[in-house]
C-alpha cells in the first residue's frame, strides 16, 4: 500500500501531465511535482515532442533548492539519448533529491527499468507503482503504441437505449445529448486520426474538426476515409481544406481509378487496402498512434468483427426507436454466438449515459 | 435540512420497513425505530395487511419507558378506523411520545395530515418529510396505486449492448448473468403479478415462480397471460398447477370459443380484453395492486407505446448479437419521433449493466 500522502501528490502529476493532452503524441502525458516539507515547490509537464520532458521543466519551476525534497512523477524518467531531448536521470541525480515516486515503469524497451536502476545506484530512495492502474489508463494510447505495429483503436458511437445508431433512412440527429457531444469533441482532440467510412462522407459530409467549445488550439486530427473513391462525393467539405490531413484506405488499387487517379492523389495520401489490419500497420507508419472511429455500422461492424479495437465507448440516450441500424451487423441466431465485451466504466452524462467497454480477455 | 441523527434512524426504519418486502401488498411497507438518548429501544414493522402496524410493533417491542422518547417512522400514522387494524394516533399519544418523525405523508386522502395535526395536537414536536423521496421510492407501488384505478407498471428485459431481447429465431438464452437473473427472482417478489405475452407463454414455457436463492416464503405471483386461448399451449407448466393463480386477458370474447371456454375457465380467471387499459383496471378490480412485464418483444412495445407503465428496468450484458427483436417495434424514420425516457438509476451488476427509467415528464 502506497501512504495518502503520494497519492495525493501522484494526482498532482497526473493533472500536470494532462495539460499536455491531445498535443504530444507520440510521446506519453507526463507531469513532475517536486516536494518538500510536504510544499509543491515546483511543477511542470512535458509539453510538446521534441519539448523539455516534464522533471526539467518541474525543475526550471523550482522556487528553493530541491536537495532532500521528493519528486513525483508519473512515468520513469528518461536515461537513454538516442531522441531529441536530453536524458532526466543525470538531471533528476544532480538536484539532491531525497527520492524519487513514479507511476508507471516507462514500457519502451530502451528505458524500462534502466532509469529506475541508475536512480537507486545513486542512492536515490525510489518507489514505483503508485497509482499505478490510473496512470496506465491516462496513457492507454502510449501503453499500446509503444510495443504494437498497430495504432490504439477506439471505437465510439452515439445509440439508442434500443442500440440504433441511425434510422434505416440514415437519421442520426440527435441521438445523444449536447453534453456527450461536446465530449465526443474532447475525444477527438486526444486522438492523432478519426476515421470514417464512405457513407458516413456523403451521408453526413462531416468536418471532423474539433469544435464545441473544445479548444483544440488549431489542432486539426488526420481524417481517414475507408472505402471506394469511385463512390466518394468529391464535393464534401473534406475536400476542400486541410487535405495534406486526408488519408485514403481504399479498396481499390490507384492505377485501376485511372479517371479518378488524379483527384485522390491531389486530395491526400493513399492506403491501398488489402485488408484493416494491413492498413493499420500503414498508418502508424505514416507516424498515427491513435485513431478514433467515428463511422458508420458497416466500419464499426468490421473493426469489432475482426477484433481491431482497444476500446469501445457508447453515448447511450435513453430513446426507443423501435427500428434502425445498430453497430454491429450479424447473422447469429443464438445469444452464446455473441460478441462478449467488458465494462470498463459507465458514466450518467446529463441525463445520458456513457458506457466504456473492453475487449473480453479469453483468461478472465 | 434534516439533521444527521434524523437521518440515520429514518434510515434503520426503512431497514425495518424492507423486511415485509413482497409480503404487504396491498398496504405500504411501514417500519418504526424508537429512540431514546440516540440509542434504539425498539423496533418493529408492518408485516401483512390485517397484522399490526409497525409503530405498535415498536411499542411492543420496547425494551424501556417510552416517555419523552423520539418514534421514527417511515409513514405518516393511520388515525382512521375503517380497516382491520386499529388507528395507531390514539397509542403513539398514550406512549408520552416527545417527538415523532415521519418520511411521507400518507396519500391515503382519509389519513393524509389527519394524523399529524392529531399528533401536534396533543403537544407531540412532528417532523415531516425526512428522506422523503428514499420514502417515495420505498413504497413507489404503493403511492401509484392508492391513487389510481390502475396497478404500478414495471416493464423488465434483458437485452444485449446492441438493444436485442432475443435472436431472431427466438433464442434469449442467456442474455444477461446470474446476478441479474437472480435481481430479476428478486423483482418478482415484490410484484403481486407478473405479465406475459402468448408467444412467451409457448416459446418459453416459463414457470414464473420466484427462484434462485430469493426466500419467496411460498409466495406465488399471479400469472397472467396476454394473447388469443386458441394460440396457446395448453401443455405449458402455467397450466398444470397453482392455476387459481392464472389470469388470461383475452382478445376475444370466451363466448366465441366455445371449443375452448370449459378449458379457459378451469385454467384460470378471464378478463375479456378491448384494450390494455380497460383490462389493467380490472386487475387492479382483482387486487392486484402491481404487475411486472416480462415481455416478449410485442407485449413490451405495446405498453411502452400507449404509455402505460411506471418504470421500465433493463439489464444490459456487455454483448453484441448483431441481429435479433428489441423491447420496441415502430417505424419511425426519424431519431425525434423516438419515444423518450428517462435514466433514474444506474447500476453495475458484475459486469452487467441495471438500468432503472421512466417516462420523461413533459414539464422537464
Amino acid at each position: 500500500m502506497h501512504s495518502e500522502i503520494d497519492i495525493k501528490f501522484m494526482n498532482l502529476a497526473f493533472k500536470e501531465a494532462e495539460k499536455a493532452k491531445g498535443f504530444v503524441s507520440p510521446n506519453p502525458m507526463v507531469g513532475a511535482v517536486i516536494v518538500k516539507d510536504e510544499r509543491v515547490i515546483g511543477r511542470g509537464f512535458h509539453s510538446k515532442s521534441g519539448m523539455p520532458h516534464a522533471e526539467i521543466e518541474a525543475l526550471k519551476d523550482c522556487s528553493e533548492d530541491t536537495s532532500g525534497a521528493t519528486l513525483y512523477c508519473n512515468l520513469e524518467p528518461c536515461c537513454h539519448s538516442n531522441k531529441q531531448t536530453p536524458p532526466c536521470v543525470p538531471e533528476v541525480i544532480k538536484a539532491g533529491f531525497k527520492r524519487v515516486v513514479i507511476c508507471n515503469v516507462d514500457p519502451n524497451p530502451e528505458v524500462s527499468g534502466k532509469g529506475i536502476k541508475a536512480l537507486r545506484d545513486s542512492g536515490i530512495e525510489v518507489e514505483v507503482g503508485v497509482l499505478e492502474p490510473e496512470g496506465e489508463k491516462l496513457n492507454e494510447v502510449f501503453f499500446h503504441s509503444i510495443l504494437s505495429d498497430t495504432p490504439f483503436i477506439h471505437l465510439k458511437a452515439a445509440q439508442t437505449l434500443d442500440g440504433k445508431i441511425q434510422s434505416f433512412t440514415g437519421d442520426s440527429k440527435w441521438i445523444s445529448n449536447e453534453s456527450c457531444r461536446k465530449r465526443s469533441h474532447g475525444l477527438r482532440l486526444t486522438y492523432d486520426a478519426i476515421l470514417i467510412g464512405r457513407e458516413t462522407l456523403n451521408n453526413d459530409n462531416p468536418s471532423l474538426n474539433i469544435r464545441m467549445g473544445v479548444d483544440a488550439n488549431g489542432k486539426i486530427p488526420f481524417r481517414v476515409i475507408l472505402g471506394d473513391p469511385e463512390k466518394f462525393n468529391w464535393d464534401s467539405y473534406l475536400f476542400r481544406e486541410d487535405i495534406e490531413k486526408n488519408i485514403f484506405i481504399t479498396t481499390n488499387k490507384i492505377d485501376s481509378l485511372d479517371s479518378l487517379k488524379r483527384k485522390i492523389i491531389e486530395k491526400g495520401q493513399v492506403i491501398e487496402n488489402h485488408n484493416l489490419i494491413k492498413s493499420l500497420i500503414e498508418l502508424k507508419k505514416l507516424g498515427i498512434q491513435s485513431v478514433l472511429i467515428e463511422g458508420g455500422s458497416k466500419v464499426l461492424s468490421s473493426f469489432l468483427k475482426e477484433g481491431l479495437f482497444n476500446k469501445l465507448t457508447i453515448f447511450q440516450a435513453p430513446k426507443l426507436l423501435g427500428n434502425g441500424e445498430g453497430i454491429f451487423k450479424s447473422t447469429n441466431n443464438l445469444i452464446s454466438d455473441s460478441l462478449n465485451l467488458k465494462i470498463t466504466n459507465t458514466e450518467v452524462i446529463e441525463g445520458n449515459l456513457m458506457i466504456e467497454l473492453r475487449k473480453q480477455c479469453l483468461q478472465e
